[in-house]
């Protein structure tokens, strides 16, 4: 007869390992963690150690996805993945990515600690690249597990000219293996991924946890206003066509539109070249970022926005052009998947608070592959992130791991 | 007996001396003439080539001032000062500056062969430096004259690191001989400038001419709202703190209060740094440049503007914060000077029309010593200037020389 097992503190040992995985980075004083960077191959050796510590088969792959395997004793089990990324953004906070996987992590080696067997093979990847820093390319990692890597991608190039097969092959890796990484859809069960917020939604509510129903789709444009520059001191306003006042009305017209429900829009950028305190803004660029959800939602956002940039064009007496940068659909996560967690928050005794995704995460990857799913986790600071101000609790990761334990034991294949 | 002069064709002169004098250029392909470059050592050369020929004997003063004297035959007679500045921007116009000089000259040029002695002396002089540009400080020539040349002016740098005070050396000019360019406020009858209007109120009026009621003022600040960055995707729009946001509605007011009468108000400069397409803007700095011929129409737009910045920042959650750069009092032109231009206009058959100059001229330093003036020509181009597109019309050129003859030579000392 053995004595009961102690209940594990997983958020604190969450927290422990994250601030262990923060200690490797490319700048002294901050978290920075690139794709194929020193630091970044430290990183996924801690992390295969950390696998093999919890008792799973570990392994690298061609493009440094870290992949653990805890498999059924089911032949011919499909596969469920549990995964999120462990590169970082320049200056970055400590959770973002790296929480999914230390969670998933946890709750593994718990399954393996009670010698619990899932009807299901169940794969933990730390995916290697998500954020798109080094190579202007996000989702690298997933992209190749999800057999949507094309080849091509192999051409980009960083910032100092190194293309990315150069960069793979000089880490070690075999570029014709990485087709092989892609996952068959016939032998996958699901996709679930535990992330913080990166917004302020469940911290205003005073939840720790929620589910995803979408990731939010977006479109991407860059702006340019043309007006006529003069003297700042010499032309009456009566006769001014200012770029930047323009591009200013364009700048509140956004953000009313995107007030409705289900949006969000943003001028991130916006510049006015070769500006003098003393001329009146000849040319101002900018760029529109606007998301929903729910496409309709967003394309009428965007229709609304682009009608009402002409309006100002023409009352003003300036010519405004955009050409699109990115349009991509909403993923929306799976019925089934969210009806586990919200069942699994149920017999936590929590409220399944359901909320869109604002981000992309490496889960759209999987979006027409297999179901997919996943759960936020409440930021403190705010819901800041992609800073080091980014900031959870140890209480919410361990009501995180509390809860995908749940759903992996619930789970039928 | 001799035959009538032919009438001269003031104008087409005053044209092709500025088509010549635009031939010096640091910049192939441009006109760009800044202080005591080749180009402008050059011009110079041409100026006193020019005067001389005119019968003005000539000097060029320590700090590269053309001066051609017209003396009267009157025993202590005092001095009008005829000027502007031979200067320009980079990639400039032929007219700026340029025209009062040649203008000045095409019209004492008649008076020595007319034999007309006037019962004043004249000086036509051609300030070396207006535009502030190789040492980011305005009026070098003209501060000189007017006794207003600190010596701590001699230490700025230009863009090269060389002291004016060495540029000026290497020109082979005197530095110690810069004070006794002062003028002599008791020796002084006036100053009278004759400048392109830099704007379109007289283009769109259908007039050749103006009167110059002042020279505004203007309030110059640097402002910088700090919001909260935040992430493009997930921080709903009720929960932003957005820097560029509230900086928009900072422009459009500046906008909409300087449309009131006797303003003009302009962001001319506006950045948000370190942004990112999917980041929400956490800072945003700007310019603002506020001017009026009255400085009490002016404070009182400044003091609104101000007041609105802070509803603006209290509303949205921001900070702004601003630093005055510049606050300089508007320069009224002389009624005296005036009164005389506007008889001249009548004589002409021309409707004296008066407006002020929301640019700055040599003419300001000269306020408090000596009564002044300008006359305005008409811009083509919709009043563009300190562009290669500046441009003036032979006819009104001409206009503008036959009233300053005849304002000369019914000036009383």
């Amino acid at each position: 007869m053995t004595a009961p097992s102690p209940t594990p503190d997983f958020g604190k040992h969450i927290l422990t390992l994250a601030d262990h995985l923060a200690t490797f980075s490319e700048t002294p004083g901050e978290l920075t963690c690139t794709y194929l960077s020193p630091a970044h191959r430290n990183v996924a050796g801690e992390l295969i150690a950390l696998m093999k510590h919890a008792g799973l088969s570990v392994e690298i792959d061609a493009v440094g996805n870290v992949v653990g395997r805890y498999t059924s004793q089911t032949p011919g089990a499909k596969t469920l993945i549990v995964g999120s990324h462990y590169d970082t953004v320049r200056n970055a906070g400590k959770y973002d990515g790296r929480l999914g996987i230390l969670t998933g992590l946890v709750v593994i080696e718990e399954l393996v600690r009670q010698g619990r067997r899932l009807p299901y093979d169940l794969e933990l990847i730390a995916f290697s690249e998500e954020e798109g820093v080094r190579f202007s390319s996000s989702y690298i990692g997933s992209s190749a597990v999800a057999g949507r890597f094309g080849p091509t991608l192999l051409e980009r190039k960083d910032g100092g000219g190194m293309p990315l097969a150069e960069a793979i092959r000089e880490s070690g890796f075999d570029l014709d293996a990485i087709p092989r990484i892609a996952r068959a859809k016939d032998r996958l069960l699901g996709y679930l991924e535990v992330h913080i917020e990166q917004g302020p939604v469940l911290l205003d509510e005073g939840l720790p946890v929620g589910i995803v129903t979408a990731i939010a789709g977006n479109v991407r444009s860059a702006v340019t206003v043309e007006g006529v520059a003069g003297h700042s001191g010499t032309v009456p306003m009566g006769s001014r066509h200012d770029a930047l006042a323009a591009a200013s009305e364009v700048v509140l017209a956004v953000e009313k539109r995107c007030s409705r429900p289900g949006l969000v829009g943003t001028v991130g950028r916006l510049a006015v070249p070769n500006s003098a305190i003393n001329v009146i803004p000849r040319r101002c660029e900018f760029t529109l970022d606007i998301r929903s959800g729910d496409d309709a939602v967003r394309d009428a956002a965007v229709a609304d926005i682009f009608a009402e940039m002409e309006q100002i064009a023409k009352r003003r007496g300036v010519s405004i052009s955009s050409k699109e940068l990115l349009r991509a659909p909403a993923v929306p996560c799976s019925p089934r998947l969210q009806g586990e967690l919200a069942a699994a928050f149920g017999r936590a005794g929590l409220k399944p608070r359901h909320l869109p995704s604002g981000a992309g995460h490496d889960a759209v990857m999987f979006d027409g592959l297999t179901d997919l799913a996943m759960m936020f986790v409440r930021c403190g600071n705010g819901g800041v992130s992609h800073s080091p101000r980014e900031t959870i609790t140890a209480e919410d990761a361990d009501i995180a791991a509390r809860i995908l334990l749940d759903v992996l034991l619930n789970l039928k294949p």
